[in-house]
C-alpha cells in the first residue's frame, strides 16, 4: 500500500500505526504540510480535499479521513481487529475514537492555525491558548469516559488494541507538540503509555519519520 | 430507543434520519443548546462530554458521537442498511461522511462559537464569517469528491441512501442556518434535493422539531 503522509500529521500517525499494527507493507509519500505541498495541483488529484492522509491500497481510487482508512484496514485485513466483537463495545470504540478525531483535533489542524493568524490576526499566544484549549478539550472528555468505566481495562475497551486507542495515542502526542499539561487526564496518559511500549505505535511516531526534529 | 437531542443539532439531525429511515421506535428528550442545558449536572451523567446527540437502547449505557450511533443502528437493525458492502464504497461513504463530521461540523458548533465570541471576543461578523467559511469549505471537498466521479449515482455511493448522505443533509441544513451560497456545490444540493423528497429526511429536519422558529 502507500501512504500520503507527514511526519507531523497526526492523523498519518493513526494510520501509519494501523498499518504496523496489521503488518502491512506500505511505502509512505510525505507531503510537506508546513510548505503547503497538500495544495499543489498533484496532491490534489489524489485528494481533492488538499489533507492528508490518503492510503492507495493496489489499483483501487485513493482512501481518504483516517478514520475511514482504519475501518478500511480492519475490513480488509481483520487481523489483530482493531474493533471488538460486540455492538455496543464497537459503538464505544468508535465514540471515543470520534472525540479525537471530529470533535478536537479538526480544531488544531494547519488551516485552523492559519486562518487564527492570517484571517483573525490572533498573536501567538492567543493561538497558542486556541491550541492548547481545545487539545485539553479532547483528552477531558476521554478522561470522563474512561476513568471509573468499567469496560475500561489496559486500553481503551478491555485489554486489546482498537480504535480508540490509536485515537488516544494521536491525542496524547498532539498534547505534547502544544506543551499541555496531562496530568488531570491520567487514565488517557496510562493508556498512551502502554500504547507506546507497542512497536507499532513505537515506530510510527511522529518524532521518528524521516525530516522530524529531533523533539518539538 | 431514547434519543437526547435538540431541534437546532445538525449531529441530532443526522441520528433523527437514521431512526426514521430504519423504522426504529424512538423517543426524543430536548437538551436545550441555546439555554445550556447540555452542561446540566444530569445530562453530565448520560453524556460526560456535554454534547449531543445520545442514545439509549434498553438498558445499556448511552451512545455517544452522531457517527458512532449511526454504525450502530446500522450493526443492530441492518435493513435498510447504511453501508454499501464492497470495503472500498464503504470507505469512500465513510470518508464523505467525515467530511462533514469531522472536518466541517465541529467548526460551527456551540461551544465553538461561544469561544469565538466570548474568549477571543470577535464581533458577529467575524463570528458568521468563519461559520460561513468553514461549512462551504466542507462543501467544496464533498463537491470535489462527488461532482464527476462514477461513484456517484442518485445519491453519494450509487442509488441507495448511506451514511454520506445522512451527513451532507445535515450539512446543507446548517448552510441555510448560516446563510451560505450553495450555488458552487450543484451535486451536493441535487443529492440533498433527494434526500429531501424521502420521509426520514424531511419529517427530521431541525425546523420540524418541537422549539424550532418557524425559519431560521
Amino acid at each position: 500500500m502507500k501512504l500520503y503522509g507527514f511526519w507531523r500529521s497526526l492523523a498519518s500517525y493513526r494510520v501509519r500505526v494501523a498499518l504496523h499494527l496489521k503488518g502491512i507493507a506500505f511505502e509512505e509519500t510525505p507531503i510537506n504540510l508546513l510548505s503547503g505541498a497538500q495544495h499543489s495541483d498533484d496532491y490534489r488529484k489524489v485528494n481533492p480535499q488538499a489533507v492528508i492522509p490518503a492510503l492507495i491500497d493496489g489499483n483501487g481510487p485513493p482512501i481518504f479521513q483516517s478514520l475511514a482508512i482504519l475501518e478500511y484496514l480492519d475490513e480488509v485485513h481483520p487481523s489483530p481487529p482493531l474493533l471488538p466483537k460486540d455492538a455496543r463495545a464497537r459503538a464505544r470504540v468508535r465514540g471515543l475514537a470520534q472525540i479525537v478525531a471530529c470533535d478536537a483535533h479538526p480544531l488544531v489542524v494547519p488551516r485552523i492555525r492559519t486562518y487564527l493568524e492570517k484571517d483573525l490576526a490572533l498573536d501567538e499566544p492567543a493561538r497558542n491558548t486556541w491550541l492548547q484549549h481545545w487539545t485539553a478539550k479532547g483528552l477531558a472528555a476521554l478522561e470522563a469516559n474512561l476513568a471509573g468505566n468499567p469496560a475500561t481495562g489496559r486500553f481503551c475497551q478491555g485489554d486489546n488494541v482498537t480504535l480508540a486507542d490509536i485515537c488516544i495515542a494521536s491525542q496524547v502526542v498532539g498534547a505534547a507538540f502544544f506543551s499541555v499539561d496531562t496530568k488531570p487526564y491520567p487514565t488517557a496518559v496510562r493508556i498512551f503509555g502502554d500504547c507506546m511500549k507497542m512497536d507499532a505505535f513505537a515506530i510510527s511516531h511522529p518524532l521518528k519519520q524521516p525530516g522530524a526534529p529531533a523533539s518539538h
